[in-house]
């Protein structure tokens, strides 16, 4: 297999874009990553697009068609994918196109991810959402995907390894890193007093341990690494794309305070990349909810089961704490979470830390980036590490 | 790359199918797909799914999870990949499945397809296929994707390119087939009248012209070439996988007799396995208006344009008419249409046409087949070829 290199990254705001339909999010995106990379549209040879719920939120489905088309790629007949696995969709179109140019079958790729959600009231939004979980065992009975992480904060607090606090304090980190990421939902920075105090949502979660719902989009460009030398100097490797898959309902997993697929691929990912966890010095991470966030870095292996928690709650997350960064860009909490697009704006995030233009958040001298997706409550998580050269 | 085989098949009947779930349906494609290749699901390491809509159907997303569950894989962490492309779906996931065995990522891959369409009234499930089309130009406007292939009908008759008989002559090909296949939907001969004097759905075309909302699955096995011999001695070469995009809206086309897009796939397709057209002794195409089945033929360079309704209406395409075979299983059109399933049935068709297995509609000498699978109104396309070893 050949050796894959990211060339190029763009994303447009994430927030609640009324004005914008999500044509033309996907368009931004897209030729913003293209620009990004000095590629033309016409250079493009496969086109692969993360999409969580279109059908519902937008009534569009064939969207790969329609992904190849407003790109301008449908006149070539370019081939266009979508993948969809709940909230990892994202990170396994980048999987996806990862494979079409390791395996030889397509040499410029083009990985995009896309959602807009907020054309629908919020509880016609919550309803697509839980569509992730079991259907008939979960979502059909009244269980939400809220809820379902409020058992685990509640497991976590009792089992004593995380406080309310700590977990509280995963999305403090975010808007930490959102105040100074241009393209974040929300650009303050707040107290954990704000998230403890904000309105409940499922005991003990408020509104503040929750993404928001969001519009958005994110690109990236694809080549062989052989190649990526001569088309830019601003590059990465990537260095491995690991999926796993674990239970659909959450009731049948083994542990309640672990997701077993993060753990699976993240193991995975390390083993492709000749690496260990201790060598990462960037990650993104799923903190749908705040405590997604404990729990990915404790899967990942970043910390030790009992100590992800305190890393949030004394700062060892920042961006300049000289540790592991952890959800630079503002992750799903600040930065925003249009579903299908928060996989792939991971992956562009770790391109800006990795080839040092990540701004007011630049982590210095970074060298390994981890991206974590999770789809449903952990049933398919990817875990992808890049490189920088 | 690795060249790439099928070494079993698997399908549930097709129907309305009332008192089987989405899930049921999978497994047992499944199980029938693994026990036809001689293999346990233990040494399965990737799974691919074609499904259109389930979110829409039955609520149900993270669709790459559930399969990976209900399979079993989930208990060994296996990687699964939805994919989505209208009525393309299932051609899309098993071109993503040959590329997962020849890029090395993979060694022994499960491609399904499946859908549960049935558990809703026929007016919304109407609604959710129309989703295939340009919601904002086409859908949104009250266009169905029967009202467009109505007028390519009457596009077709104005050119002089075929009559109305020889259109509905398509339905009754399929039907001729789905008679001698025991899972096909409708097992009943029809004559040409049957099709012109049935109830009108768009003007020219009746109900007889078009594939019924179904409920089903299929799978197929894929390996490396190279162990495929030590595995069974039914099995067969995977030629080329190939797929192609075009404009989403109808309207934008530059032809409106002729999918550029199939067009566009099988010349790729060809050109990968080394064949020309006229090479083709059997053929699965995207019957799902009658319409569809004569485009199919002449954008394939199967027949000329304005001799491929001529060789439906003269039973040119029958199993055992010496010329090369269309829709052996039924087609959509009487095997049934379970959409995500379709694209995945047209191969598990092949490849018992091509191991000498396909019963009372068996093609004598089967050499090459071919598959071609239509998301939208062409807008995504894919061509598969396969060849008896």
């Amino acid at each position: 297999m050949r050796e894959v290199a990211i060339i190029g990254a763009g994303s447009t705001k994430f927030g609640e874009l009324w004005g914008t339909s999500f044509r033309d999010l996907g368009i931004e995106a897209g030729a913003k990553a293209l620009a990004d990379a000095g590629l033309s549209g016409e250079e493009i040879d496969a086109v692969y697009v993360g999409n969580f719920a279109s059908g519902s939120f937008i009534k569009q489905q064939n969207l790969d068609a329609l992904v190849a088309d407003y790109t301008g790629m449908a006149t070539r007949n370019v081939p266009a994918v979508r993948t969809e696995a709940g909230g990892a969709s994202g990170g396994v179109a980048f999987r996806q196109g990862v494979m079409a140019v390791a395996s030889g079958m397509a040499d410029r790729v083009i990985v995009g991810g896309a959602e807009k959600m907020t054309d629908l009231d919020d509880d016609r939004v919550g309803q697509i959402l839980n569509a992730c979980l079991d259907a008939e065992w979960e979502a059909g009975m009244g269980v939400t995907l809220t809820s379902i992480y409020a058992m685990i904060a509640r497991r976590l607090m009792a089992d004593g390894i995380a406080t309310r606090e700590e977990i509280a304090s995963c999305a403090v980190n975010s808007h930490f890193h959102g105040a100074r990421n241009p393209e974040a939902e929300y650009r303050k920075e707040i107290k954990l007093d704000t998230v403890l105090r904000a309105g409940p949502t499922c005991d003990p979660l408020t509104m503040f341990d929750g993404a928001p719902f969001s519009d958005g989009a994110s690109a990236v460009i694809l080549c062989p690494l052989e190649d990526a030398r001569k088309i830019t100097d601003k590059y990465v490797k990537v260095s491995a794309v690991a999926q796993a898959s674990d239970t659909l309902a959450f009731f049948q997993r083994d542990s309640f305070t672990s997701f077993g697929a993060t753990a699976a691929a993240a193991k995975e990912a390390y083993k492709l990349a000749h690496i260990e966890a201790k060598d990462i010095d960037v990650a993104e991470v799923h903190d749908v909810q705040t405590v997604g966030g404990v729990l990915a870095l404790q899967d990942m292996g970043l910390y030790a089961k009992g100590e992800a928690g305190k890393a949030f709650l004394e700062g060892q997350t920042h961006f300049d704490a000289d540790k592991v960064a952890i959800n630079t860009s503002g992750g799903l909490k600040a930065k925003g979470n249009p579903v299908g697009a928060t996989g792939v704006s991971q992956i562009a995030e770790l391109y800006m830390q990795l080839t040092g233009t990540a701004g007011d958040r630049q982590v210095k001298d970074a060298k390994y980036g981890a991206a974590q997706s999770v789809g449903g409550t952990g049933s398919s998580v990817t875990v992808s590490i890049l490189e920088a050269i």
